[in-house]
């Protein structure tokens, strides 16, 4: 299995300009938002890229993507029927392939050399099945994520075959559905927006549909997986999220010392 | 005299994304950059906006002033001829009106109740004359800025008469013809993008003409005044200008405490 799409979603009515915001990446170059996310893409090695966008968003977006424009192709979605449906718009684009999926409101910072998603891409490629990102997270964070319940792969430290998947559970469903066997009480494999996805998802999706509600389905019918990661990702369209991922990227890129004294400089006169 | 305009230029093409990126407010407020200079100028009570912008970009620039697009006329600066040919490009729209001029490149924190913008608005109305908002800065800094020479104002702290203007000044000519007496030694007055200007100034403007230049004239046939501010101007157009003018705009607002613990725990990560 070789992933050569992409399908990043930046159409809900809330995320639309954030793509358009300018950040500098940890290289030290400054970029918008969607260039970032669209390099993710590209350096998991993805050679095409549908952008799912509200109508009217294509030209500030495609203005936005320099170099990379020519990789993308925009999707409309006409009407804001949520999220399941936002990646259910990409199904003409995707076809019969594997695709990696990223929602165009969040950066991921990884502690590693390589990538997230290129991290994911590689352990979908060598599984050959569809496998989510995940993340060990604290039971009072569940109301914001979807959450996977499964078993550890034999062996392995991080990955997990996924049995189910419930969306934003109560403390209750969770308990009782999702508990993972090895870790931390009180902790649960949470999505954090980065997935490669099989085809067969789209047979699942609908108007109103979550993505979490097809990923259950998916996970009866093939072997679906999580990979943990301790990668960190911000959410940037949360209050001070831009701030926060721009220090996030700043600390851990080549311009750290410059960034750390001017941060010194400004809360001694603040 | 009232000031009833402003002028707001936006048209370099190195800023023209600018003014659509988003930071909060002190206020708590999300706002793109565009409106937070906008309510800059509508606090010190001007009535209508003229935003000299690169053709092409009044489409986007109008729908991110939001509430505020009523107020403003775009000037297409249609050639860039630099910044003194932009405040140029507004002839027609300030008539025979002075006006409040703001850069699109820069905020401005008021460590008073009054916000910059308003507080020099009301000299200007109280002297009936053209005045500039200046920082007494230091000498090795004096490449990046308008300088201006003059005499403070007799009985007063911080107003100064301007009879010499010089564009980012070497050293030497700053020593011979900017000292400000009174002034600590290897300071000068330096402008930072806000003035209020009368309408004489259009005749000394011309393509390549700098701002400085023709302020120079005016202080030649007019009172022309400087108000020494302690606000702290932000440039954002400068690397991590953004990430800086947002942090000095949270730590001085109302979300003081939730930034600060945020930073608190990026750093405890990073």
């Amino acid at each position: 299995m070789k992933i050569r799409k992409a399908v990043i979603t930046a159409a809900g009515p809330s995320q639309r300009s954030l793509p358009l915001q300018t950040l500098i990446d940890r290289d030290g170059v400054e970029k918008p938002v969607l260039r970032i996310i669209v390099e993710e893409a590209l350096r998991a090695g993805v050679e095409e890229i549908a952008i799912v966008v509200s109508p009217g968003d294509e030209i500030a977006y495609a203005r936005v993507a320099g170099d990379h424009a020519g990789r993308l192709r925009f999707v409309p979605q006409s009407e804001p029927l949520g999220y399941g449906h936002a990646v259910l718009c990409a199904r003409n684009f995707v076809g019969q392939d594997p695709f990696l999926h990223l929602v165009g409101d969040h950066l991921y910072i990884s502690r590693a050399e390589k990538g997230c998603a290129e991290q994911l891409v590689e352990v979908a490629e060598a599984q050959a099945c569809a496998v989510s990102a995940v993340q060990a997270t604290r039971e009072n964070l569940l109301p914001h994520y979807g959450a996977a319940g499964g078993q550890r792969v034999a062996g392995s430290q991080d990955l997990y075959r996924i049995d189910t998947v419930i969306e934003k559970p109560t403390p209750t469903e969770a308990e009782q559905r999702l508990v993972v066997p090895g870790l931390r009480a009180g902790h649960y494999l949470c999505f954090f927006g980065m997935h490669v996805l099989t085809p067969t998802v789209m047979d699942f999706l609908g108007p109103r549909v979550s993505l979490s509600a097809a990923l259950a389905e998916l996970a009866r019918r093939e072997q679906y997986l999580a990979l943990e990661r301790a990668n960190r990702r911000y959410d940037i369209g949360v209050r001070y999220g831009l701030l926060t991922a721009q220090l996030a990227l700043a600390l851990s890129g080549r311009d750290r010392d410059e960034v750390l004294s001017q941060l010194v400089e400004l809360l001694a006169i603040a």
